[in-house]
């Protein structure tokens, strides 16, 4: 069976990763994240994402991430803006306004939010009929595989601080942004602009899980509290520990990414070549616009999602992750230059 | 370092369920719990709980699993009957109440909710201005350690049919409560009774897990978007799918709690004879009362659980896991026998 | 000082409704809405309102209205279609996101919803990663002013009950809308679309006070209880009561709005006359688009709102009520004479 | 028909609470609790109860007032500590864990909390995996009719210091807390030891309405944001405003208060005369226990509440209310005395 692009948590776990459980499977630790490799990881994340003083926690997925930080970050009223298209927004069926809040919608371009959306919103957003907008949710890389300058990062930022806002970065797909070939941001300056962020291991080949750095020490207060009553708290909170130290110690996380963004610009390479209308994404997520016959083939033989439906066209979305190979791309252009 | 007897889930996994997560380490499965070892995790415990119309869905952690399936059965204003010693109400840091309902609670003998206890609670609150008792909570094995027996659960269901109550069994030890030497109850008893039910893979030797059956077809609508929407669907769903598979394709979840039975008992056995004086439990939690002194020797060695202070006395608690060997009691018990 | 034209709340209550809370004032009550009023203006209002199987409650506001009957309808992962200018999406500072729920939001035409907007939100969300949609959220009259049809309806239950939707009517100004003189909707007929409504008080001469119908059984059950829950349970239900069957006991409901919507066409017949552009609104909101300068000082004269700010030019909403009187329309038209 | 004992809402009004509704009906006022009267009464408030810097709104219920505060207070794992007998764990069906928060039962004595309950609590309350106890919630007068010493307050508030919690109190009936003849705590104390607490005027004399408190700058940031959210702004905020500066202005707050007491001191006297074993209690609630069949006939002739059923024997419960008159108390008295 060929390799799917259907996404990048289609395969359980870089073999790297699966050794380090291994390692420790039969080791005694700590429960509640509060063992040596939990601690350790946290040390290495602080570090290298500029976070000296903030607080990491792992947690088993993102939907579960988003909505932990931002339901302790927000008073009841308090709202947060987000592009539409946010994951938030879209694809975690209502698990934040199922904290008990509003998402506030901007257009954004590209896939990327910018401070003429906060203001906006500010704008609007006057008195006590209406929410208060209190946090800016952005992704990096973005929905539609974009990624964030550090220029924007920091007009953001800025434009938080004036507004008294917070700032919340999922990074679900951190790794692929940060190691893009387009991508000017240093780690450090996520730690630099963001209240909160995720640096995500479930779609960068670990098992599971994601390390969440709460950036901000008036959302710290009684986090690990907070973290239970939302039912997120591992038992075997090491199960995640034991898997970022092993990502962060030796650089895994990055080459893990930075080997998925290669594929992916293979992909696209390969693709352009056959004259395809690829859009510019510069991360491990291709978007490409076919007639329809011909999406619905890549469709059915590499999984990879009908993006959107234009009727007589369709764009559709291939992913590759940790574990795709450059045989696997080479496969699919075969694939795809018969098709045409 | 000595083995630690502070619970069971101080060690990653059975070597087993480690060699299963291998094997299938670089397979590419559907996500979101639809792939194939998932479904057929699904079948065998279908089949061993007696639930042959269950929807099983997999999650990551007991309160967790109890917060998804509790907001999902109730109404707003529908409350919660459990124990005072409930997990539910002491140590999930009000993640019950966080999705909205009351826990009403009763006092129970032993650990365990008997029909008395309910009639109680339906007896007193028969009006609107009274929260709506709803769904019974229990767990098998308890918070100390006691198992009911085939007659209680019979006659709490019938109890809760009488009063139009759904039943919930929390099985976080449940492999221990089936196989203890004083278990009369069935596997297929368990979904002969509850609405609803879990089988508890993170304290039975997995690496991280839990399997809920939804029992009750008006519960189990849209149940999959309700899982989402608190923040517990894992992507990566086949990595739980996979673990609960190997533990019942051949036996290995009763195998891993027989065994951890199995030193509990020699535990208790050895401690009887040095003359302590151990509460009766039939599973995998040892209780035994002692002067201050000798109590806080134990938790500085062991790192067993002070339960109770006394003053003068302490109860503290013993747990045995999976990854208890002999020798580990012996040296225990060698220990105790210096200690007195 | 003049008579303002800011909104219909500004006075407390029709003489005839304060009257009745005097008549009433020393007599005993059972509390909780269980008293003979009560029991008479619901079967009244159900009456009206072709709702014979209907359960009325009597509330103290419309966002507390919106928000009770919404969290009870909804599961925790379902959502309410609402135009973008809906109440509850813009004026409710995040209450019905509050109680756990998703707005999904549709264009509409007019400040109203059709078939088409519905039938988008169904074709997009298709799985159990975004919300399920579950109700259908309209304003009769609308946010701006205006009126739904007999047909526009009917079709809009024609098209809820293809998708298993439900469909609620916020009826703030219900009376508004049902004796403008372009309406042509008996009030039987919301009864016999809508699974829930509420017939306004507060904005139409009540001292305070929403009748809510819940329409539909499903939703009925044990709905006093969640009143309760939600803090909305009065525990004078009689003041409430006594008002709603003051107001229908005699016509007084609908006298009170027809002399509204009365006093409003007089006032867009002078601006009219005087060659202002007033936006077409059927009801007792009257928008005017005046250069900035003008729209101001009506501001300043008459408290009206500002509706919309296009920089040279703003919109400004003057609203009648029961209080608006001949002399106070003919009086702002003067000073709306002497500004041009 | 009989007056009844049954509470203190079942009838509408003081007439002057009627009359100041009519001399202002006609006026127009600024919504939202933004008026003159609003300001006025929430200044006479602030001066009575010690309270220069609180904030004061007013709510429509006791329920709703107490989940407002509590909601606003609280973080999500945060718990309030309430007497297993408190309003809000008995009576409010689920409200304030409906907002998300456990309540932390303690025993206390004779309906009231003392700091040792709080310190038992914040004793077993040391980590995560148990809720944080925040707030300590205490009605005055309590729901057995008990009144606290200015002493027992000052020790509450000394412990709440000690242990970083917040005191609210419970005004639903403060006006017969502290016009009772055994009160020593002056209306200025509430306002020194609480940081938040609510003065009730649905169970004064008024035809409805709270006056909440909020005593602590840090909970009052964004309030009526908050307010609003939870669906509990009144649109006619001067509804409840005039109604307060009324019961303020002259005194008659506290003279329908010191009415009331002094009614139910009558009844309390001849019953006592009668030699029926009345409960000490202080207020305007007289609890009796008597034969079953003698209870039964009270409760019949004047809808009194069945407290406690013990069988043989019933306590049942008469409340006097602004509305009960000499007359009522003497027929009362004349059919116990036939009934003996």
């Amino acid at each position: 069976m060929s390799h799917k692009f259907q996404n990048d948590y289609s395969v359980l776990a870089s073999p790297r990763i699966l050794e380090a459980l291994s390692r420790y499977g039969q080791e005694e630790n700590v429960p509640y994240g509060l063992d040596r490799h939990s601690a350790h990881a946290a040390s290495l994340i602080k570090e290298k994402f500029g976070a000296p003083n903030g607080s990491v926690y792992f947690l088993s997925g993102g939907t579960q991430t988003n909505l932990v930080f931002l339901s302790a970050a927000l008073k009841p009223f308090e709202a947060v803006i987000s592009l539409g298209s946010g994951h938030i927004n879209v694809h975690e069926t209502g698990a934040v306004e199922g904290t008990g809040h509003k998402i506030v919608v901007v257009p954004g371009k590209e896939g990327k939010m910018y401070p003429e959306d906060i203001e906006k919103v500010m704008a609007t957003h006057r008195d006590m009929h209406m929410v208060k907008p209190r946090l800016a949710y952005i992704s990096n890389s973005t929905e539609i595989g974009t990624i964030y300058t550090r220029d924007e990062l920091r007009a953001l930022r800025e434009c938080c601080d004036r507004h008294g806002l917070l700032l919340f970065i999922d990074g679900a797909r951190l790794g692929s942004a940060l190691t893009s070939k387009q991508n000017d941001v240093p780690p450090s300056l996520i730690g630099a602009v963001a209240d909160g962020f995720y640096v995500g291991g479930t779609k960068n080949g670990l098992l599971f899980g994601e390390a969440l750095v709460v950036n901000n020490p008036s959302i710290a207060e009684g986090f690990a509290y907070h973290i239970k009553n939302r039912g997120a708290m591992l038992a075997k909170g090491y199960a995640v520990g034991i898997q970022f130290e092993a990502a962060f110690e030796d650089g895994l996380y990055f080459e893990l990414a930075e080997k998925t963004n290669r594929m992916a610009d293979r992909l696209k390479e390969g693709l352009k070549r056959l004259g395809l209308p690829i859009m510019d994404s510069p991360t491990n997520q291709v978007f490409v616009t076919l007639p329809k016959g011909k999406a619905e083939a890549f469709i059915a033989a590499y999984g990879c999602e009908l993006w959107e439906d234009q009727g007589e066209k369709m764009t559709i979305r291939f992913v590759t992750s940790f574990a795709t190979e450059e045989k696997d791309v080479v496969e699919l252009l075969d694939f795809a230059s018969s098709l045409i």
